[in-house]
C-alpha cells in the first residue's frame, strides 16, 4: 500500500447509506453550533425521518456505536463522518468547460470544504483559454494529459454543452482521471475502472416542474 | 382552471421517468446538432443503456408513439421533451442565500434555458444586500413575503449554510412559494402541499470519494 491510499481500509458502501451519512453530518453541524454534546440515534431518526435501526446500521459501517441511553457524542462523530466521507482529505480536480456552470462551480468554495480542490480549468473558447477563474487557470483541452499528470488530478467534471459531453469524458478517461463527476443531463460512458458520478441539475429541476404543475392543476380543479 | 395552468393536464410521473427523460432529450439535441432527422427506440436504448420497452413506455406517458421502422422524428420528439418537461415556460425563482453556491447559481444562465429564471436573491449580510449578481438584486431576508407575492415567484431556492436551511424554508413556505429546491445537504421539512427537491451536490461528492478509495486500495493490494 502506498501513501496515498486512507488509513482505514474502506468498503464499497450500499449508495443508500453513503447519501445519508452527510445527512447526518449536516445535522450534526448543527447541533455542535448551538453547543450540544450528546445526540440519540432516536433524536436523529426524528430530526431526518430515517429509521433508528437503519441509523445504527449506516453508522456501524464507520465502526462507530452509540453509547446506551447516551448516545453519541457529537463532536467526535462529526470528526468521523467527515473523515470517513473524505471531505477532510483533498481531492485534486479539473473542470472541463469553464462556461457558465463550470465557472460558477469553480467559484464555490462551498466545493473545497468537502475535500474538492479544483486546480485548473479547461475550454474550448479562445477568449478564456489563458484567463483565470478565482486563480483558477484555464487551459486549452489538448494539455488536458499533462495536466492531469503534472498537478496529481484523480477528478475530472464536466460542464460542457450536452453534445460534447462524450467527448470530454473521453479526454477526461485519456488523460487518466479516476473519476469523473458529469454534470451534464448526457449519458457518458467511460472504460471500467473509471467511477462515474451524475449529477444532472436540470433533471431536478424536471421532476420539480412536474410536481409544481401538479399541484396546480389540483389547485384549479 | 386559470391561465397559468398548463395546457396539457399533466399526470405525476414517476420519478425514475422524469429522470429518464432529460437524458432522452439531452441525446435529441447531440442528434439534432449531427442533422438527423429520425431515431430508432432501439438506437436510444443502446447509446443511453435503457431498456427498448421502457423508453417506449417513458414516451407513451407523452402521448408519443414512434412510427414502425422509421422511429421517432428527432426535432418533433426534443421538442415535445422540452415542452412536457417545463423547459420552455418560465418558472420565477428566488435564491435563499447568495453566498458563494447562492451567487454560482445566479450566474449560471444554464438555469434559464431550462425555464428557471432566478429574479431576485435574498441573504442575511449586509456588504451584499443591495448589491446585484448578473442583475438579480439581492434582499434582506424580511422582503422575502412581499417579492413572492410582487414577483410571481413560485420556487425558492436554498444555498445557505447547513445550520440555516430549515429556517430559510420556514421563511420560503410562509411567504408562499409553492416548491423549495434545497442545495444544502440538510433535510428539511415543510407543511404538505409544498414541493420539496433534494440536490445535494455535496453528498454525491461522498459516493464519489468512497468509490474512488476502494479503486486505491484495490490497486494497491
Amino acid at each position: 500500500m502506498n501513501e496515498k491510499v486512507t488509513t482505514r481500509t474502506q468498503d464499497l458502501l450500499p449508495e443508500p447509506t453513503l447519501r445519508r451519512l452527510p445527512w447526518y453530518l449536516a445535522f450534526l453541524s448543527t447541533l455542535r453550533n448551538a453547543s450540544i454534546e450528546y445526540i440519540s440515534t432516536t433524536r436523529i431518526a426524528e430530526e431526518l425521518d430515517v429509521d433508528p435501526s437503519q441509523i445504527a446500521k449506516d453508522l456501524s459501517f464507520l465502526g462507530i456505536r452509540g453509547k446506551t441511553r447516551i448516545g453519541y457524542k457529537v463532536d467526535a462523530l462529526e470528526k468521523a463522518l467527515r473523515d470517513y466521507l473524505g471531505f477532510d482529505r483533498r481531492h485534486n480536480a479539473v473542470m472541463m468547460g469553464a462556461g457558465s456552470l463550470g465557472a460558477a462551480l469553480i467559484a464555490d468554495s462551498g466545493l473545497q470544504r468537502y475535500g474538492l480542490n479544483i486546480v485548473a480549468g479547461i475550454d474550448i473558447n479562445p477568449d478564456i483559454i489563458g484567463s483565470d477563474i478565482n486563480g483558477v487557470k484555464i487551459y486549452d483541452t489538448s494539455r488536458t494529459a499533462a495536466l492531469v499528470k503534472d498537478l496529481d488530478i484523480m477528478i475530472g467534471i464536466i460542464a460542457v454543452p450536452v453534445e460534447s459531453a462524450q467527448a470530454a469524458a473521453d479526454t477526461l478517461a485519456d488523460a487518466g482521471v479516476k473519476a469523473i463527476w458529469n454534470f451534464t443531463p448526457s449519458r457518458i460512458r467511460v472504460r471500467e475502472g473509471v467511477v462515474i458520478s451524475n449529477t444532472s441539475i436540470y433533471s431536478h429541476l424536471a421532476v420539480m416542474y412536474n410536481r409544481l404543475s401538479t399541484i396546480n392543476t389540483d389547485d384549479a380543479q
